[in-house]
């Protein structure tokens, strides 16, 4: 496919509320996270990743996910997602509303082995419950692979592991499938090796793109993804999802960087940059971070000096 | 061209001891630059754009040309580059002993009338004597063109105008043109437009890309061009060049960035990304300016864990 075959549209997944914000160790207010999610889904977002439907013992950031879900105005035609480790988890999430529940598997057996003790197989098997009971329930079910292009304990993944993981998910139903790279090491090349074996056995149309910009990588990843046909990424607003400066950072692609880019390639999202901009800025500050959008921070500039210009 | 089709060597040219440290405010130390040539050269550089011959007046941070020049230790097989806006730099560039003097204009009438107030046209005339100077001394001449994918005053900029510009300096006997993002708005469509049109009128393996990271669209901009068959690229250690928090930031690419990248794509460099990622916490240090490569982060990290444990 070459550059002229471009998609005309583009679903971006903004997965800041639940991927960025579950590894502040500071505990988010309530309303703040109810905020976010309202911003996002007014700016036009699709689909919002809102929380997750974990055991507060794990990931105390997420234990109110039932009242972000019972507090947020919805938009209809959005897309709330939220993460469903286990039965627990998904009837909560039934409970809560939720559109869509995503399930997840690593395509590193050393991360898998590392994380939850047990196979790739294994770890997805045991989704097959909560799979079954998405389906039954009318629910949208996405599966998340993480780890498709490096792992931070084994190093290379290789390609026929991460095609493994997709029929895996592929065969509990999911409707949709990420390809993530969790650690942010992989490059253009490698993104579109991956997506192309992976496209070989499920409908191109239906995977998506989750990069990490810990090597400053993901842009380039998602142009590279988007020449080879994929056509839904996730993104934070704001970068939200680990501090670049600190070590084991994870460093999700920023909203704003990818808006930007979709924007500048002609690409439909049906979301609107500035609110999404003002919206990176309001998170930013309420949670005492550094905004690490670099087209988030270039373009408030942008807007500010407007203003100001328009009031003087 | 495809994606399968990309170079197998590329020519990346470390433009931090001048692009990036002449916006720095603090004046840094003479024995400060001359170690960050060297560890560039010594890292593997085939070209470092080393000094600007410019009025001290307009640039104190490039006063110290000459004895930069004068101090570092040439390795043999390297180019060293200096900027020469006029006669009197040039006299000095080849005084002392520069392999390549540089010449510039703007793509952009807007930046050019408010920036040395005159005409693109008029500016690059007034090289004339300068590229005569340098072809006659069996100098190497290198045209810069600034604000090719937009302008901080005028915004869009003609791809015709770029066009016009790279004649110009052709004809003024440039061995090498530079299309610069200068501000760093451009993204991966329009880089190729860009590319592709410069292409038609000067031969493709002496044209290079210069891109900025202001919107986060830099790695993105190469791997474009990098498709378009472009085989030389501009960087900047540690992101030199500009604070990227900071209004009118600049924000180079960060050299280990476009390293990684390259390596990612097996395309060779010749150089040591290693040395380059201690070389740019070396600078950031010793100027006391937070590391701006999220490669160079990720793996001064993952270098230091690895020392650590090899020593424990």
């Amino acid at each position: 496919m070459s550059a002229t075959q471009l998609p005309r549209q583009v679903k971006v997944i903004e997965v800041g509320p639940r991927d960025g914000l579950q590894n502040e160790k500071q505990l988010v207010p309530l309303a703040t996270k109810i905020e976010l999610v309202d911003r996002l889904s007014a700016a036009g977002f699709a689909n919002v990743e809102a929380a997750s439907f974990v055991s507060p013992k794990w990931v105390p950031q997420m234990a109110d996910g039932a009242e972000v879900m019972a507090g947020i105005a919805r938009r209809p035609g959005t897309i709330y997602s939220v993460l469903t480790p286990n039965m627990k988890g998904f009837e909560g999430a039934l409970a809560a509303r939720a559109d869509e529940v995503v399930i997840f598997g690593a395509a590193s057996e050393a991360f898998s082995q590392r994380n939850i003790n047990c196979s790739i197989a294994e770890s997805v098997a045991r989704f097959a419950p909560v799979a079954r009971a998405a389906k039954d329930a009318g629910l949208r079910l996405r599966g998340a692979i993480s780890c498709c292009l490096g792992c931070p304990y084994q190093g290379e993944v290789p390609v026929a592991a991460v095609v493994d993981v997709v029929q895996r998910l592929q065969a509990l139903g999911c409707d949709e499938i990420d390809i993530a790279d969790t650690i942010g090491v992989g490059t253009a090349g490698q993104t579109r090796t991956v997506i192309e074996a992976a496209a070989k056995v499920f409908p191109i149309e239906r995977l998506s793109g989750h990069f990490h910009d810990t090597y400053g990588q993901a842009l380039a990843n998602i142009y590279a993804a988007l020449l080879s046909g994929i056509t839904i990424f996730h993104s934070s607003v704001a970068g939200l999802g680990g501090c670049p400066y600190a070590k084991g950072a994870t460093g999700n692609v920023a909203t704003e960087d990818v808006l930007y880019l979709l924007q500048g390639l002609g690409i439909e999202t049906g979301i609107d940059l500035e609110q999404v901009v003002e919206t990176g800025d309001f998170i930013s500050q309420a949670i005492g971070r550094a905004n690490a959008s670099r087209a988030g921070r270039a373009l408030l500039t942008k807007m500010r000096d407007r203003a100001a210009a328009a009031s003087a």
